[in-house]
């Protein structure tokens, strides 16, 4: 199996080397992804500048290719230029944090994987709530652990995968889950620079809906949660309200 | 009513005074846009650093608020820091190119207005083709009718409206089409620099499904195309194949 492997938190994160080491077991794993650390890239591709991919070797972990550019750049390099052969697979992650509810939305690492289901591939992301204590050999064992229950049924568009915190023990579980659409509780810290400019440091980010069976509270409680996600963002119950309008 | 307006092409764009001028009809209009074109923004936010904000007043135009920051950031900020009052009404663009098909996922301009909708806010994105002969006057006209036919049934979440080229005449009227998930055609023109490394450039992205009844037909067709979107990405098809694996 060929498997293309990038994530958002860039090439020398911790997270992608766990999860290269885990992956070699299931086949060729060719690594592209971004120079510089991308949280929050959600879905954003490079449209005005050119990528620069260059080759790199990380002694001891892998060699790669580091691409100037977002999640979503690497998986569209990656297929159209890098791959010798179209990936069987495209493995995004490991994320250093969660990506369930809303961060789906920032999260570079789904959009990674939401690119190759634009080329028809089926795709993996990969998240795990951060731990320095624990860091990611063991989330990646459980992510692997799920990519070998997936395969046998062959994985169907993209699939969205988050490892609970480690610390307190293994996990209760795996959960099938849907995204939770609550949103967060966030709100800006202020802060006065030099100029006198107000600077806006966006900070909380807390999950609103603890009580629902989603993504959110499974993970919370200690649950692997798989989720299949889609990519037609068309509301069809929108559209039928929208087709009572006399145009 | 209180509207908020952003854009993804930045404050000083074209796209946004022409809205700006129209949607003053309707009621008092806050402007919260970047300060940088920020085209394929896609649902990015800014994480590690603050964000800037600075009152300007664009000569026979408006007075408004540019931010160091992507168009969901503007959002975020202006919600819950700028506006006077919770806005009634977020309008996102209009955005200098159409945002059909998987542009959506791409686009700035969409996810401004998804952004609302994690707010409970309802929300529009305005997109238009881009034709630098006819501008954005008439387009901003017919996005204003299109809101106005809304209003009176309630906007419910996120609506995208994409005005079609107005060069050849008026449009053929108003459609409403489902989000095309079909994908592009693109490609990488390669070119090395004076470091003999290769910069690749993403160059094409024509959609590749002309023929089904979506967005991406309706406006090539010359049609003024409407569209209900969801931020809830669960595939629950996919998820009856995940419910059947013995985890």
């Amino acid at each position: 199996m060929n498997i293309l492997l990038t994530n958002d938190d860039g090439i020398l994160a911790l997270g992608i080397a766990a999860a290269y080491k885990e992956l070699c077991k299931l086949g060729d794993v060719t690594v592209v992804a971004p120079s510089d650390r991308m949280s929050g890239a959600g879905h954003s591709i490079t449209v005005f500048e050119p990528l620069i991919c260059e080759k790199i070797k990380i002694e001891g972990q892998f060699s790669g290719y580091s691409v100037s550019g977002s999640p979503a750049d690497c998986v569209k390099l990656a297929i159209m230029e890098i791959c010798p052969k179209k990936p069987d697979l495209v493995v995004s992650g490991i994320n250093h944090g969660a990506n369930v509810g809303i961060n789906v939305y920032y999260s570079g690492t789904v959009a990674a994987a939401i690119e190759a289901a634009f080329f028809k591939i089926p795709a993996v992301a990969l998240s795990a709530v951060h731990e320095e204590q624990t860091g990611f050999a063991n989330a990646a064992k459980y992510c692997v652990k799920v990519i070998n229950k997936l395969l046998p049924a062959g994985i169907c568009g993209v699939i969205n995968i988050n490892i609970p915190a480690l610390s307190s023990g293994q996990p209760k579980g795996v959960k099938v889950v849907p995204q939770s659409t609550m949103g967060f509780d966030e709100h800006f810290v202020k802060e006065k620079n030099g100029k006198g400019q107000i600077l806006y440091q966006l900070s909380g980010g807390y999950h609103r809906d603890k009580d629902l069976p989603s993504d959110t509270l499974a993970i919370s409680e200690g649950f692997i949660t798989v989720t299949s996600l889609g990519f037609d963002m068309t509301d069809y119950n929108g559209m039928k309200i929208l087709n009572k309008i006399k145009w």
